[in-house]
């Protein structure tokens, strides 16, 4: 083993998957963010924790709200999270403007996302604040697959910088 | 969207990474477990979250350390990362049952597991009890890397049946 730069080693985590996490301002218009750090967290309940920057507009709602949707893209989505992941929705209406459509959930207000691979509907039940980040815990109340779209994209070494293109199947990483 | 069991939902998660999280008893006995529910949680400091059940070995020794490993394993170490998630540190030695080779690291006393893809020395900073899990969150403060293994397994659907072979590369997975 070789000691690195811990932002060398850190390239060494992907490809790494990537989720779009949805809230509501308080009059109920939705918005989402791309997170890559995002994991389960328990079997029995089952829930899922999703870390977001103090900064975020995304991180204002999750204060602010009980509920969150977790929605897993499909590889169609690629341009839909990346302008999601490059604007914030204190400036501009996201699904407005990427033409992603919506559809309720069933157990909370938060809409989930039309054709994702999955959607996982969550209730707040905890949270922990870690360096710039808080991790926001959420029992996960519903789920929901769509019978189209089956396959995920996960992100790339280079994404940043490939835009896009960088969101990929497992297909398309293997192959290229 | 349709509406399913959210254990059926789950299943369009994968794949999913795992990690060995590598831990000491008291003696400074190494111990690993597999843990696909990890993620970074911070930018800076870089900051890692691991989600570990309360009835494992590795709780106990998490709740007992300061500071704990994260292993991303290569292909070649299939069997091991079975053996470790099949067995408990309570009743076996799994460094010696496999033959993982273990390397000191530069900033904790918890070893690095050898020919890892990466390996991220983490100082214990927070945790939080989630349903039946708990979310150990550590500051990562050295990374090393293997030069020989770059790739790193994943988990795929139904790994918990077709055991070693259960854990692919993304090349695998994708070859089918």
């Amino acid at each position: 083993m070789k000691s690195v730069e811990i932002r060398e080693g850190i390239n060494r985590k992907y490809p790494e998957w990537i989720f779009q996490l949805v809230t509501v301002d308080e009059a109920g218009k939705p918005n989402a963010m791309p997170a890559g750090w995002c994991t389960f967290c328990s079997g029995d309940p089952v829930m899922m924790a999703v870390s977001v920057a103090f900064e975020r507009y995304t991180h204002e709602l999750m204060e602010n709200s009980r509920e969150f949707v977790l929605a897993l893209p499909n590889q169609e989505q690629k341009e839909a999270v990346y302008y999601c992941g490059t604007n914030s929705g204190r400036d501009v209406d996201k699904f407005e403007e990427t033409k992603l459509g919506v559809t309720p959930g069933i157990e909370v207000e938060v809409p989930l996302i039309k054709d994702s691979v999955a959607c996982y509907e969550c209730r707040k039940a905890g949270s922990l604040d870690t360096g710039d980040h808080t991790i926001y815990v959420g029992e996960v109340v519903a789920a929901h697959v769509s019978e189209d779209f089956t396959r995920s994209i996960y992100t790339t070494q280079d994404w940043h910088k490939e835009g896009p293109e960088g969101f990929r199947t497992i297909e398309e990483i293997a192959t290229g």
